[in-house]
């Protein structure tokens, strides 16, 4: 039998790439997304759409309700910023405790799974100031993983790999396709037109272009007409 | 102006106590409770009613559907178990992560109300084999909210309290009764009848009987007529 891993898992081009790893290191993907009051919702059919598409064994949206805490673009209702500088400090689509909250689920549903691997496709280069993308901050997760679970108790050794963490996106993408991975089948804009069109201006856009433009080859995924005027 | 501290708060005789003291040490409370797929609902519409009673400044209930994730007693079908010895270990009544999750969450309104300051009611002796009860795993989570979060990029320090970690039940109750509690707003019972009284059976009025009776006094909750036989 396989081992299991619970792979975090939004439908982008990052934890697609994840995903991809984790079967080549061996393991069934159980993934996992998070309806957290979006304001759009694309993201997570796509997700939903694409799961089984890509190879996960099981897929679980688990929702909650960030709007209700506040203080981000992506959930409520201050404006996604467009054609930002990316290496500015943290922007405000930082949703405070994300990770964090992500990873205990993801915790939670490991022990169930009787899984002690969990995979998270953070970044720390390309990492657009997200404090909870750092490899220190994986390894305090970990650390704390093992402190609060029964599994862990009973002599069980849990994992959070990261194994995008110091790649950068040319990097992610060379590896992705290495792998197989159909790059079609992800999404990652933060503010898609309602065809579903990628804006090609939010700083997931910036990133995954610039990557795919130093991979030299073409984004398979739909732009919007970008209009500069 | 008071600093702020969010308080983890489930209506019950603990987490109330620590919303006194989180008081008596010069914090507005926010209080946060969690709906997440409980069997009964008395738990939270107790808490809803109490906290403005209790003094809390807000109070926010956050919606979870940890019933998807399965594994324990107080989520899924398994039997609550009844007149088991509470110095067993880890119970069925353990919920996967919970703390991690809850905690995650309060971390999450900690940042957006620029508040440092966390409380949470768990007890390491009468803690009913819970790991994540264990004063190892707040210095962990403590670690982790220092490297999670903007505000600690920013140099601000989290505090992860938990005043009652070390004290027996009877110590609780004697340090509430000391600041005012009124132990009548307070909810423990995991399994109430249909009229919301405590089934005086189940791990957590087991503990909570033996500490009024420690402490020489009358629990003032109502409990259902006991059936032995």
């Amino acid at each position: 039998m396989q081992r299991k891993a619970v792979v975090l898992y939004s439908g982008g081009l990052d934890s697609t790439t994840c995903m991809a790893i984790a079967r080549a290191d061996g393991f069934e993907p159980y993934a996992m997304s998070f309806a957290y009051g979006q304001r759009h919702s694309v993201e997570l059919e796509k997700a939903r759409q694409y799961a089984p598409l890509i190879g996960a064994t099981a897929h679980q949206v688990v929702e909650i309700n960030l709007r209700e805490i506040g203080g981000s673009a992506l959930t409520s209702d201050i404006d996604v910023p467009k054609g930002r500088d990316v290496d500015e400090s943290i922007p405000v689509t930082y949703v405070p405790a994300r990770n964090t909250i992500f990873l205990s689920f993801a915790l939670g549903w490991a022990e169930v799974l009787d899984s002690q691997d969990i995979y998270i496709g953070v970044n720390a280069l390309d990492y657009s100031g997200y404090p909870d993308c750092r490899p220190e901050y994986i390894a305090a997760f970990e650390a704390l993983a093992n402190l609060a679970t029964k599994a862990a108790v009973e002599g069980k050794r849990y994992r959070i790999h990261s194994p995008l963490i110091r790649l950068t996106k040319v990097e992610i993408i060379r590896r992705g396709l290495e792998l197989g991975v159909d790059y079609a089948l992800t999404h990652s804009c933060y503010d898609p037109d309602p065809a579903g069109r990628a804006c090609g201006r939010c700083d997931s856009c910036q990133l995954r272009l610039k990557g795919f433009a130093a991979a030299g080859i073409a984004d398979p995924v739909d732009y919007a007409p970008q209009n500069d005027g």
